[in-house]
């Protein structure tokens, strides 16, 4: 299993998107990115994702050169049209004017449609933290003939995404309490995960065809849909979340985004708030300091090693892979390794870094 | 059981609240608030809660006559102190408020510490819907002596409240797109039913003092702790929105409050979107019903009745209590009306409305 540095994936990341067509600057935003999410320990959204993005170029679904246009601004208010190209440059460019808005205005958003995946959401509430604001970005789905894997709380089709929501609040400088999850009972690639390894699901996450509830995670893909957040019991929190998170991102980005697909609402939202023009920033990150050790210092629930702070799981991933390296599953070295010739980049890899 | 209409329950709150020494104005949004959660259906939050709001003036701890104060206003931002009285009253300005200002910058927010009881905090953003607009509003709370009830994952301790979390987007008049939950596995309020019931909980919702999952309601009383979203296996995304709802309300709402209680972290934001400055709210609206057309057109899970919007619930019972009145149990009503003779206000109801 190879092990990588956080400079030699970007560095294989950005060759290999410039190699297939991305512009220099979005092919550095989103290698950037994917090194990101591995070192904070997502690695389903991370290296892994590169063969995906290089499908989605060579299938004309994702344009490798458009740039995001800010299509109406009032106000604290931003929408955005991403044009078809990378969610990370869309995503990345919203958040830094939304932060730029926020200083202005106290508090800010931007609406986006019409992007590519946007990776790992928490990147961009994190983008905010780190300028001593508080955030919440919302990545909603709904609609169309792709895309939707989630069942309404009641019904057994799939009718909505695993809907994404993030949210960050200013902490210490190198980890912000963060809070990152799809509003169902879990992602899809986690279910792929137990159908690989031939393993029954921890609880009922998934309903088969026929509407019954099921830890088997081969009736999701026969068929099946995955059940919202709370399961089959308390699955009405889990699925209005899923609603909200399909209209504050997906809704509010279709109608930023003329040139986008008509048949679904979908698109991502982030809100950010000056936090520290309320009250001096340096006191609200020792108020959030000590939040954080009252709610831990607790003895624990059976069966528990520890408690941590939301976010602190990211914080402590980050320290160790930045000093010993990210591990790259054997499956995604040669899928990536076997681009290499395809796209003429083996010579610039092995001369570069 | 008597069946109170909507006009009679406000008249008996704003007669009994303005005996126990509320300012008028004040008593006649607090009973309207009550009404309202009655015909919601969510009788926890409706007319059950006089007595304490009374106990809580003769206490102290109420100021039924302060007024809010905006402290600080900035941009679309304004923080409110509001000086111990009620938090209906102090929610209330501050959604009028927030509206206004979205109306002005796009997107605003208000934060508010130091307040009673904020009562069913779906009602705020449902007045931004009412106004064409979007809404999310945090009840957050951490720290202090009393108030917390549920433990971080993986701990035992009660660290955090219920913390509950509402969203409302425009969708019909009579009915927005509604989330209004709590963060916890239950409120208090539903083991109490349980308990009272000698039944056993439907799912391990609490641990017991020795932090072993509990289907046993008095295991909470017994000095237990509730968990949060998600239970044993899934609670790490519970605790996490429970704490940024710490952060979001509490915290923020804290700074916002120098009149307020030092040693605990609690407090409401809510931050207001105007979408209809985003596209033509017409338009949104007929999206968003073909948008929750589309979700519920689906086959039914196995045991299931139906599926609804989120909201949908609210709205039928709103309908149907409008229409036949609100059935107050045996139990409070006389706790209620044990009261008329101490507040003196038996010839004023019975001449009244």
């Amino acid at each position: 299993m190879p092990i990588l540095s956080r400079e030699r994936i970007v560095r294989i990341g950005e060759v290999m998107l410039t190699a297939g067509g991305a512009a220099p600057g979005h092919a550095a935003i989103v290698a950037n990115h994917l090194a990101d999410a591995n070192l904070a320990g997502h690695d389903s959204h991370g290296f892994i994702r590169i063969p995906q993005y290089l499908e989605g170029i060579e299938r004309g679904k994702l344009d490798p050169k458009a740039e995001p246009e800010v299509v109406r601004e009032r106000g604290g208010v931003i929408q955005i049209d991403g044009h078809s190209t990378f969610g990370q440059v869309v995503a990345t460019r919203a958040a830094e004017k939304a932060i730029e808005k926020a200083r202005e205005h106290g508090v800010s958003m931007a609406t986006m449609g019409n992007l590519d995946h946007t990776g790992r959401i928490g990147t961009y509430p994190e983008m905010a933290a780190k300028a001593g604001m508080a955030a919440i970005m919302f990545t909603g789905f709904a609609g169309g003939t792709f895309g939707n894997n989630v069942a309404p709380f009641g019904g057994r089709s799939r009718r909505l995404g695993t809907n994404p929501i993030a949210m960050a609040f200013p902490h210490s400088d190198d980890a912000p309490v963060l809070l990152d999850f799809a509003s169902s009972m879990a992602a899809e690639g986690k279910l792929r995960v137990y159908r690989n390894k031939g393993q029954e699901l921890p609880d009922a996450w998934v309903l088969d065809k026929d509407g019954a509830p099921s830890r088997n995670p081969n009736d999701y893909y026969d068929g099946g849909a995955i059940l919202p957040i709370g399961g089959t019991q308390g699955g009405h929190k889990g699925y209005a979340l899923s609603v909200m998170i399909a209209l504050f991102g997906g809704m509010l980005g279709h109608v930023a985004s003329p040139s986008g697909d008509a048949d679904a609402w979908t698109g991502s939202t982030i809100v950010v708030m000056d936090v520290g023009g309320m009250a001096p920033i340096g006191g609200i990150r020792s108020e959030v300091q000590a939040m954080m050790s009252y709610v831990k210092d607790t003895p624990l629930m059976e069966g528990a090693a520890s408690v941590l702070f939301p976010g602190e799981i990211e914080a402590n991933s980050r320290r160790e892979r930045l000093a010993n390296g990210v591990p790259i599953d054997d499956t995604t070295w040669s899928q990536v390794e076997g681009l290499f010739h395809k796209y003429g980049v083996r010579d610039a890899l092995d001369n570069g870094s």
